[in-house]
């Protein structure tokens, strides 16, 4: 049966069994969500054994589950090993859905809800290209799945499960979808992830909030101080100020500055679909430089004093910031993070105490463009799109993808199908079903032509 | 019937009073409150008429209702007006108190509850002392009574009635208590307050919350952008930089500064109380000049972006703060407000739209040590408190004294009887008992010591 008559045969079941995926708000961030956790890992066993799979099993990390299973046709097969995430971002601000996060809507052939691409809409396209390969016998592979619960929060238990289970994970490729494209007629494949470091900033001041008329002028004001901890973290030129911070940064070459200037871009679409007038960046890189090969410094939340309705006065005791660089390849993410450290609690005044976190991160990575693996994926993308997909550096970080190349010592293929209007971590996350289909296809010309 | 001797006979009452009042959460930030505005308001009133005053209404403004009450004993005596307010400051944040805010708790001889000082216990100090003063005929004056609900805002109705009122306010001279002293030893009267100018930022980069990994590095963040506006509000020396910023304020004189010297100040105490290591402010001035005759900036509350559990990898949408400018005498508010306006709009970087909205403002305003009224209140701290008091000035703000000065032509004394450690505006707001009794017995004394 060809995929199209496939697709149109079982419809109405792939449907319920990504809604139902979806339907659980496996937020990973969230100690409340555990019980979701474990709920969603089930339910992914469920699917993967219902696909085909010699065996699926949920296991344990130090945190939250993963699922591994496996289909092993042939032992002398090269084996691929498809990762994806059961986790989602937190839905915040809830305001801004228009409609409920969790509950999977349909409108204009476009899927709206949290995960619908990031990533349980794009996980499921593997699982469904999975499942139709094996069923029509287009396999010449063996292929293993590991779908983990912690990809959001910097997949804190993964690493060391790949460590301690290097047997049952070995393979010869990794498969992951799991990130975008440069547009709906622009089909690629990343080769490149940038890097991240996260800290969480708690500034004191005095012990309660002061009445502002009384103390203001003589006593540090912990918001203040925050703000100009942060000003200061860039100069006017966009760069980052945190000395060392370029010292590991990878010089590009002239021939790949050159490669990404060839990808179409259209600004003003670009701002058109973000809502802004004007672009800014780091001096002397283009918006895809800025995006894809230079790394960044971005507050991701703040908050500190009074913020209801009205007017206090008020000289607040605390201000909070969670604060972030997307870093580049050669760029080590525990040793920025420890710079950033060192350096902001070094330079806070002495009217204030600094408490300094780091939270998640992980090292950039980049694909090389000559394996077979990703030929493989070269067709996949041309059979399924027309075109054949350019090969693009993008801005996103997985870092598990890394983890994973220095603990299985394999690299990974991402065939992602996001686009930028997918609204990942954001309100009213969407994925195009015409995409969804097309990326299905797609994984489905990878198994064509990959493998004995 | 002496003082003392009245006090113990009528102590159930009194507290019973008080409590009645403070249990109203009359929170004039909170429409959400408006109810509560109107119960405080008619509850001032039967206690007004309660402690003798011969009428006693309470009338409409263009916001919360004001109380109105007098006792005319005869046209001949000069006129006293009673300033005072019923609302209270938001009581956020709730985790911080110990006791529950509306619930007054006295411990230690010391009632805890928002209001306590700040203005139910300052204002109620008031009507005790005009009943006291009134059964015993020790009053020489008229004694009129304004109680309005929204000080705590700026007094956004009260001017207005003001200038629709002259002739029922029509009075000879202010009486205020909603200031603080140097200490419970150290009995002082406010002479001189600061102004105030406060804002709300609200910047907007893109129409949604972007993922910081595709697209930071392009985008302006706005939270990125509002720390950087924040943090070039003050240069090092912390003088703040808004152009034309200082140009109207006034320099005060050395004799005036030798003066405010003088005020005993234990500088170890000062940081103990509220739990800092050091003190910091504008170069060139001490801590009291800091807080009583020079402006300030600070930030009374910030937010935008992700707050929850976690790290979320987010280029915010939006970024808000509430700022602030304690002013000095000739620094005209409305004046200040608008050129931070201008300023902040002028400077926003192409990348973000910037809305500033002016929010309740008022200004300085400096009382002379040698008017009648001011030596009746110095002879009454010296009865109570067994001490000439310090004259000083403060940096609080009761934007409405100068509004009174204008619309009705009189000058106030601002016979306060707050401490530092009375946390007004912060969680566990606080009065000692021992306090209000001799602040009671100050006032007693005005009243014999003032009029014909």
């Amino acid at each position: 049966m060809d995929f199209q008559s496939y697709l149109e045969a079982h419809r109405a079941r792939f449907r319920e069994e990504l809604f139902s995926l979806i339907r659980i708000p496996s937020i990973s961030s969230d100690s409340a969500h555990k019980a979701d956790m474990t709920a969603c890992a089930e339910r992914w066993r469920e699917l993967l054994l219902a696909a085909g799979v010699d065996r699926a099993e949920v296991l344990p990390t130090s945190t939250s589950p993963v699922v591994f299973a496996e289909k092993i046709l042939d032992a002398s097969y090269p084996t691929v090993l498809v990762y994806g995430h059961y986790d989602v971002m937190p839905v915040e601000p809830l305001e801004l859905w228009k409609t409920s996060p969790f509950e999977p809507v349909i409108e204009n052939d476009i899927l709206y809800a949290r995960g619908a691409d990031d990533d349980k809409g794009q996980s499921f396209l593997q699982l469904k290209a999975f499942e139709y390969a094996l069923k029509e016998r287009l396999l010449r592979c063996n292929v293993k799945f590991i779908i983990e619960g912690g990809e959001e929060i910097g997949s804190p238990g993964v690493a060391e499960f790949c460590r301690e289970n290097k047997e049952l994970l070995r393979a010869d490729i990794m498969l992951v979808s799991d990130t975008s494209m440069v547009g709906a007629e622009m089909p690629s494949i990343t080769t490149g992830l940038r890097g991240l470091a996260y800290w969480q900033i708690e500034v004191t001041g005095p012990n309660h909030d002061l009445h502002s008329g009384i103390f203001g002028g003589a006593v540090a004001n912990p918001v203040n101080v925050l703000c100009k901890l942060i000003a200061g973290m860039t100069d006017a030129d966009g760069h980052i100020t945190l000395p060392g911070f370029y010292d590991d940064v990878e010089n590009v070459s002239p021939q790949e500055r050159a490669m990404l200037a060839a990808v179409p871009y259209d600004e003003e679409k670009y701002k058109a679909n973000i809502g802004v007038q004007a672009l800014c960046g780091e001096k002397g890189y283009t918006t895809l430089e800025r995006t894809a090969i230079r790394p960044t410094f971005d507050v991701c939340g703040i908050w500190g004093g009074y913020t209801g309705e009205g007017a206090k006065t008020v000289l607040p005791s605390k201000a909070f910031a969670k604060i972030s660089c997307r870093l580049v390849p050669h760029q080590n993410h525990e040793k920025i993070a420890q710079m950033m450290i060192d350096h902001l609690r070094r330079i806070a005044p002495a009217g204030v105490q600094i408490e300094i976190t780091s939270m998640h991160g992980g090292e950039s990575y980049v694909c090389p463009i000559d394996l077979p693996a990703y030929k493989a994926a070269e067709k996949g993308y041309e059979e399924a799109f027309g075109k054949r997909p350019l090969a693009v550096r993008r801005g996103g970080s997985i870092p598990i993808i890394a983890v994973f190349e220095k603990e299985l010592g394999i690299k990974s293929i991402l065939m992602g199908f996001g686009l930028e209007s997918d609204a990942t971590h954001s309100p009213n996350e969407n994925m195009p079903l015409d995409i969804m289909r097309k990326g299905i296809k797609a994984i489905i010309g990878f198994y064509k032509h990959f493998g004995k």
